[in-house]
């Protein structure tokens, strides 16, 4: 039996303390973490403020295997998780050769302007290295025990499956996703059916409302294939069965 | 101008970081208090382990002008916010006579056995005074600057539109509710129109699935009676002019 594994997860934003973005990361990462066997033991939002973030990476860095960490990594002013962290394992905050080309690359291929603005995503604490954001490119980074992660919950969701492999105890998360056209509040109730007759998977639903329109992702992920794939012909099942909406 | 107030919350309950629950309370204190003026500094998750929670209580009354605490007040042995948040002030627990009694006669009048269990929710720091929890009686109780709720969303709702008129700068907020008969997904979008034309006041969306239907309840708060007023007669006219469901 390997040793017991802990997490804690720091949220980093006035956005969530003022109540003007709700947290829809937390969720995720307990789901994910009790799904790979590391226990979350504790979750701290924690101000744009640099030593409040100093403060709670180090408290919590040293009494847990793995800290993560939303927010605060993209291109305004109030965007000081990188920053922060780094002062909080003593090292310079700079620009990162990697991630700068690639994002040079990308916004030139865009025939978009790097601005100074964008050009702070590139900026990690020395030493760290990257976590891939398949989403939007500007990379999370880890250093230590510590992964730093964007706070939209798609980008957080995107990198957190890729440090999963990359953790003790890390069992592989398979994940498959079945579109459904129509919103939550109609597949909700079958849904919740569905995911209590499946109990080793996690049934996640990401709505979705656009053009006056709502649908649904309903993304299952499973350490076994076989829970996967039973979990994932109930959904599409369930899909297909709903009636045409007008 | 008065004082800065401020405030931390703390949520108690293993069951929020296993991910079984998805924590529903973080959002709604927070747009409360950004309503009333005052600034939520911290939250934090800890799991039901008594020095934990001491030491989330310690360290947080210290800091802060309130300290709300939801979740840990049910009749089960996990429940241990009580006898922690007593330890944190250094005085005993103890079943309260007022709570007792009310509680006592309330299971006699239904015909139910006030079984050991059911005891325990009487039971809070001595000195402690009463929060009144409308919905299922078991009240929560304030000690020093730490008010401690329900972890159930709709009990710690009512707990906190009670204790809300308590609190230093503690305008009074109004609150008026809207039935709705269909779920969430079909007026998510025009409701989040509503709520955009009024940025002075807070609506929630509370819903429910019985006997397999979906329907909601629209609670609109807000300072002022004319701007409660504008919302609610918004959302009522939303709801009337919904097409019936099949």
């Amino acid at each position: 039996m390997a040793d017991i594994v802990t997490a804690a997860m720091i949220i980093i934003g006035d956005e969530i303390l003022s109540g003007r973005t709700k947290d829809r990361n937390i969720g995720h990462l307990a789901d994910i973490m009790t799904a790979i066997g590391i226990d979350l033991k504790e979750v701290r939002i924690v101000p744009d403020e640099e030593d409040e973030i100093v403060a709670a990476v180090n408290a919590l860095r040293a009494r847990y295997t793995y800290v993560f960490t939303t927010g605060g990594i993209g291109p305004t002013h109030d965007d000081i998780t990188a920053d922060s962290v780094s002062k909080a394992f003593g090292v310079p905050c700079e620009y990162d050769a990697q991630a700068y080309a690639m994002m040079e690359a990308s916004y030139a291929a865009r025939g978009m302007e790097f601005t100074e603005a964008r050009k702070r995503m590139a900026r990690m604490p020395r030493g760290a290295s990257h976590i891939v954001n398949p989403v939007s490119l500007a990379p999370g980074f880890r250093i230590g025990n510590v992964h730093v992660m964007a706070g939209v919950p798609s980008i957080f969701q995107a990198m957190l499956d890729n440090v999963v492999p990359t953790l003790k105890t890390g069992a592989k998360l398979l994940s498959v996703t079945v579109h459904c056209p129509v919103g939550e509040g109609t597949i909700g109730g079958p849904l919740a059916e569905i995911q209590k007759r499946h109990p080793d998977t996690i049934i996640g639903s990401y709505p979705q409302y656009l053009d006056g329109k709502f649908s649904t992702e309903l993304v299952v992920r499973a350490r076994s294939p076989q829970a996967l794939e039973a979990a994932r012909a109930e959904v599409a099942a369930m899909v297909e069965g709903l009636a045409p909406t007008p």
